[in-house]
């Protein structure tokens, strides 16, 4: 552990973070501590506090649209395990499955096809059949 | 001019796609035919009956999710040039000037702090100041 | 399903393109098939008109060459369930094994060697030992 | 601007972060203050704040190993003007232009050739000559 | 200059590589001589031996086709100087413009469009008009 | 196998890097024969000679700086495969695992976290324990 590091954390940012996660997806807030925690415990304060409670607390952007551009950044990314955590979210915060699908279908001509398959066989993964 | 490759294409598709650059960004729409055109027809036609055409038409997905999507994938993607017509797009389409630097600040913790810069500059370029 | 967005579609091109893919890879198109058609049939549709229906339908191009461009994208994309696909079509398209390893040998100095090992493997994996 | 969104910022951060700046490369911050400020205030905190006010001071690692990991993430990233500014930074650092070379001719394998190129050309352009 | 790497190089390689950028793009090879050999000689060798000397010297696989992996790399990459080298000893090696213009094409569903445009514009800007 | 391409080939090159691979992380340089000679032994041989023989080989940058380099650009282009073998040579050349967690914790600014995720969960699995 590195002991050396504790300047920059804020537990308000941090708590505020945490309970985003774990109000629009326990599962992932659980296994973000459990794989996390022992080896990089500051990586899990600042996941908690950047993203999780800085930028999504911000306002000025509805949050279906603030999501939108997660999902679409961790496709492009190709990055599957935060992907479907965030799919997990969308569910929460109101997407449907075939608004899902839409949304990642508008990027084959941006992206290319197999980024949109990929997206939409992991939506199929993480919801329920609709 | 490739006059071998007449098939696939389809005038309702081509005019429509060209209908909609042609009224949320018609100095796009012209630079399109003006710079493709003599080298590349057909990729004229395609990128009017895809992407425009196509895409663009669907139902399923508020128009500002769908915008959302196609500038997410461009700012990840580095295309700068297209970041920028479709930031002409996304105006026409009623995001204001803050709820796209919002977008993009979003996309810091998932694609990095470049390429939130690199379209919040963009936006800027593109954008009568607010 | 997404039943408001009916009106891009055309047959001829859908059936055009899925028969592209029966000839060369059947258990593809089969998979394409079983794993998207309950969740997003537009895409199955998007996925045999425009790529396999329209771009493999054209002249002006040498099948090989074509198919080249294909493989390369989707090894510097790292696309591997499609580019395993795109691999079992270029063995029906007449590449040989040793060619489409000296073709993914010619990427390591423009997309770095982890690009060429991975496609190497995956062609490993498809084509039956020579 | 964003005036909702005042939430998360903190003042401390923000003169560590500027000051890390000012000290290592005064002309960049001021680009960046100039470019940004106007659009996107926030934008500015955040990265005043977690990239150099909590990044760059933390323990833990080498300031030129942590240099290095920058440089390599803007250079593979195709992030040319982010790039010069950190190529600034790691002068002040203590890397010299022979070091940076060899470590940008090391992404050659990995990253491929025209990484490394660009990141030299950028190398020649921000430093002076040896 | 960097007097402690000599020992990987080898003339017989180097020379055998600049004769192939001086065949097919000699413009192309005085640039990378006058860029270059100031800051990182090492490098200039480098590029010379491995992917000129080494993999352009290769059999194996038809000229053509190994061009097209490298052209569809470095469009794929957005590495845009040097696609517009590799389009110039594409001319040298036999392409047509139209058959370029219709291997960008192809990327389109696998990488997007703005690759296949981006790559389409720097055809333009280094062909003859045919 | 490719029986016409002999002749960039050096033994002393090929050992060299053998060697290194096989001193700084073992179990690599055999799965690296075992998986790829009989598919692609001239691949086996620039992998040996190129970026092992020669890159590693080089003077003018500390061994840690260089490997960090490595480490960022597999981290960066999502090469895992590649990332857990280096992350073996790492510890063999002395980096702790809490430096390699702060090494990767250094890239979440500049190309998101889930690039610095991945790459902290390859290190929890291939370092024991500290």
């Amino acid at each position: 552990m590195n002991t050396q590091n504790p300047p920059a954390h804020d537990d308000a940012r941090m708590e505020r973070g945490l309970a985003f996660v774990r109000k629009h997806n326990p599962a992932a807030a659980k296994a973000l501590l459990e794989q996390l925690s022992d080896i990089a415990p500051d990586l899990v304060r600042l996941v908690a506090e950047f993203p999780f409670g800085d930028m999504y607390a911000r306002g000025g952007l509805g949050p279906k649209l603030r999501q939108a551009a997660t999902l679409t950044a961790l496709a492009c990314g190709g990055h599957e395990a935060q992907l479907r955590i965030h799919i997990g979210i969308a569910h929460s915060l109101g997407f449907t499955r075939d608004e899902l699908v839409e949304l990642f279908m508008q990027l084959a001509p941006y992206a290319g096809f197999p980024v949109t398959i990929n997206a939409v066989l992991a939506v199929k993964e993480v919801y329920p059949a609709s």
